[in-house]
């Protein structure tokens, strides 16, 4: 272990993933101050939604501290292929252009992404289990743990300050249906070797009292559902949840059924997942133009769109006809899956637009059909204990959850602190030690642009959504009079003011008084003539129809030629 | 009862309330075929959301079948002051000016909604419970029950062709805290007297399957937790669950703590139950300013913003300072409310400021420190058992809802129908029967307009906030040539397209370049001008950004004067 008196320390900074669930980027860095050699953990994604970004593509983290320090910077291991850690690599990738590391399943997804955004599928490079990689001072070793994906793993970084295990996601799972079973024995053999100074650790369940429930607890209550259902059986999950379609297909297999998967995400998925060779041991399935003949009685469709998503196979369904699959009367529809807050809405819509077909709905069923992918807070206390870290730092969850493991953590006696998204943490003594922040941002893909979240970019559409648009446009001519009236466009904004008056003829009447008897001096200055006809027009509009909209004022000068 | 030749018949349409949660609005009518005199049963609203309504004040139901009638209608009668009951009134009164009949405490509300809107209170007219209310064919009685807020009211609706029970929101509470307790004998007496032909019920709770529990019922867990926090205690729940006020309130007490109300719609119903002189018996609290100089341990604050709304009290003590107020660490804040689906990320946001400034944090906890103000499903089931009708018509709920308790009565042998918003049944028979369908909006209160949700308005606005907009600008001259070349203004795009190029510069350049090739023909034609501009915009914007905007095109042609 390196004395104290080491000039080198060994740091943790999160750059997305702590506080809030999504969009996972740790950093660990050892070496002297400022000069520490980094490597990056996950690259992940969250979701936009239409109160706080809407129209964007996906939510990235803000790497800019890194590529500032791009030089330091020597490799990326992906600890599993789900999107809040893998999602970003095709997208940000560009900027670092580093090694990534991933087990085979993981990089046949990051090479599928990286092949599509026309990168190298070289920049991943396929490591196996418990192998150490040398990377600067870090040597890493990919630890499988159950979750409900493939080959998920957590990482057992050594560097000369000790050992440290970033958990990624995981369950206490003996039977996670895909994947490795969770093994005590690993992870005590790994604290036997060398005692564990830190455990980053996955904080997204702290708030669920009970043990977690394994995978295979759910097949026999999905078997019985199935079997009892008259019609057409249709089941939708995440598409990432590899587990589930296993089981949901086993479970549709043991009642009779043919399988049938539809939605992109999903087969592509299952194509990731055969190609790697992980998914051998799966359920045979037919295709949609095979299923369109089998009788309803005796099919099972699994199908994208668990949260409601207005293109995915379940809304799709919900509204009508699609691939030639219609849904009716004495179907049954299973939601085998959680609800992401914020999602209520457009997954009633669904349950709604199913309820209209006369079609059985069945929900998770408080555990019957659903059990989750995390730990919950007593296998978190269980692996502190295993483990027996010097301290633990909650990762993965929002401010409460991890405010929430750290207590766990205290409470039992372990160092723990709450290192959120910009705070850098210094491993290197007994206790952590904040001894950074940076602000860290958001970054928006936006089409195909990369915008940050306080650019004001999208502030100004969210603006434009809350308060309708006008465009004022006026010409002033060589002598710098006013050439006819002003124009008013507008978008978004009621038609009719008080009294039943047209608002853009009254806006552009009080435009035309206003430019009337404005002095040379106003319409011979653009800023304040823009300032001016902005406050003409939020004046009337506040009058005539309660709001103040965005403004957009084009003058054009006509130049005596 | 009319005999079945009678020309005459009994109709119920929803105008709202009927389909989804809000916005309460049902109309009965009795007389020959589509010369019905017609009544109208609450005027509620529903509110907005970033995702369909952006921008948007309050969501109304749509009266227009009724304003095309409106020699018909004789009377509006208002069941309870909750919002998804009252809240059109003043919106929508002026379009009906009709009776308005309510109990005493809901006319005050109303009343002092009609005044804040500059309308006369006189529109409203008090009446008590149990008392016949004859208009037109019909007579029409308030019937107390409980809920959560004072002197709800069912209604008993006599008619040439039966007797009608609508329910308007309830739950069988032997003791509600406010409000009169539920009582069987009197419906029991209803049904007795005359055979129930028609139950409108209630649908809210359907899926709830344990019977309701009294508010009565969490008293003692209030008491229990206020007593154990050290600091501030913090409660919040709606403004408009009287019932909830006086619990929190007593229970504060109970624990010695002196209690202040916070929030204008907080103070708003308490003045207006001690004005109705219906919470005579509420205890008595302090000012804010009083408040600041009792010691946090001896204090509670009851504030609005249960669900997170960024401007409520909750909101602004989760963000720093209100009205001399801060929370500190060991400060202790219950959400004693459900989340009402589709505000989880706006309270997220509220617990996770509060999480950052170390305050504990109680949910409802499984219904320790709430109850619901409806009933359940053995509730509804006991009150078909109860009044014996021939047809229970499900109300209040989204499809889903109606749907399970129209089963819920055919499976008791009851006659049922489901019947969404614009469905019009005709009761006369002994089967209830679909006898029309009338296309129902939603009407939107933007600002101070009216705006149909079908008028494109809304829809622009969101357009905008996924797409971004583009204003282009042209001059024409007076011989039809372009004078200069066409400028492009955005808002809510990113300023950078490919390669890092400007993308309004790259825009100009492309709109000059076509309008510098477009022949004599394109530039005479407003429209095709238009059109192709468009083109060229989306175009361009698709190449680099990867996105389509709205566009607006202004043409400016000069004539020759």
């Amino acid at each position: 272990m390196a004395p104290k008196t080491s000039p080198d320390r060994l740091i943790y900074m999160p750059l997305g993933g702590a506080g809030e669930i999504g969009m996972n980027a740790y950093i660990y860095g050892y070496g002297p101050k400022d000069r520490e050699r980094l490597i990056l953990v996950d690259m992940g994604v969250a979701f936009p939604d239409m109160d706080s970004s809407p129209g964007v593509d996906l939510i990235l983290p803000d790497i800019s501290w890194l590529v500032d320090r791009l030089d330091r910077l020597d490799a990326i291991f992906i600890t599993h292929g789900h999107e809040d850690h893998i999602g970003a690599l095709p997208h940000l990738w560009p900027l670092l252009k580093k090694p990534v590391y991933a087990r085979p399943f993981t990089a046949a997804l990051g090479r599928g992404k990286m092949e599509e955004a026309g990168l190298s599928r070289d920049a991943i490079r396929v490591v196996g289990p418990m192998t150490p990689i040398e990377v600067g001072p870090f040597s890493v070793q990919y630890v499988p743990v159950s979750h409900s994906i493939p080959e998920s793993a957590a990482l057992c970084i050594d560097t000369p300050a000790g050992r440290i295990i970033h958990s990624g996601d995981f369950k206490l799972d003996p039977n996670p249906v895909v994947g490795e079973p969770w093994d005590d024995k690993v992870f005590e053999a790994l604290a036997k070797e060398r005692p564990i100074k830190a455990l980053m650790c996955d904080s997204t369940n702290v708030f669920s009292k009970s043990p977690g429930r394994s995978e295979s607890s759910i097949g026999g209550n999905l078997s019985e559902l199935i079997k009892n259902a008259s019609g057409m059986m249709v089941a939708t999950t995440f598409a990432s949840n590899v587990a589930r379609l296993k089981t949901l297909a086993e479970a549709g297999k043991a009642a009779g059924r043919s399988v049938c998967f539809l939605g992109r995400a999903m087969r592509k998925m299952i194509t990731a997942g055969e190609e790697s060779g992980i998914l051998q041991r799966f359920p045979k399935s037919v295709t949609v133009e095979e299923a369109v003949d089998i009788p309803r009685g005796n099919l099972m469709l699994i199908v994208t769109g668990s949260q409601g998503e207005r293109r995915a196979a379940s809304a799709q369904l919900a509204r009508g006809k699609y691939l030639g699959m219609e849904l009716r009367e004495g179907d049954t529809f299973l939601f085998s899956s959680r609800t992401i807050p914020g999602n209520e809405r457009d997954i009633g819509r669904v349950v709604n637009q199913l309820s209209e077909k006369g079609v059985e709905i069945v929900d998770e069923s408080g555990g019957l059909y659903h059990v989750s992918g995390h730990a919950n807070r007593p296998d978190l206390e269980h692996v502190h204990r295993l483990l027996l870290p010097d301290m633990v730092i909650p990762m993965h969850g929002e401010h409460r959850h991890l405010r929430e493991h750290a207590k766990i953590a205290t409470d039992a006696g372990i160092q723990s602190v709450v290192a959120t998204n910009g705070i850098m943490i210094d491993l290197t003594g007994d206790v952590p030690g904040v001894c950074g922040y940076f602000q860290m941002g958001r970054v928006y893909l936006d089409g195909t642009a990369l915008v940050g979240a306080m650019d004001g970019v999208i502030r100004d559409r969210i603006r434009m959504a809350l308060n309708g648009h006008v465009t004022v446009t006026m010409i002033v001519d060589e002598d710098g009079s006013a050439l006819g009236e002003p124009w008013a466009d507008m978008m978004g904004l009621p038609p009719t003011g008080k009294g039943g008056r047209d608002f853009v003829e009254t806006l552009e009447g009080d435009l035309a008084e206003f430019v009337g008897s404005a002095g040379r001096k106003i319409l011979a200055d653009d800023d304040k003539l823009e300032e001016a006809l902005k406050r003409v027009v939020r004046q009337v509009a506040m009058e005539e129809i309660g709001k103040k909209p965005e403004v957009t004022i084009v003058i054009s000068r006509l130049s005596a030629e």
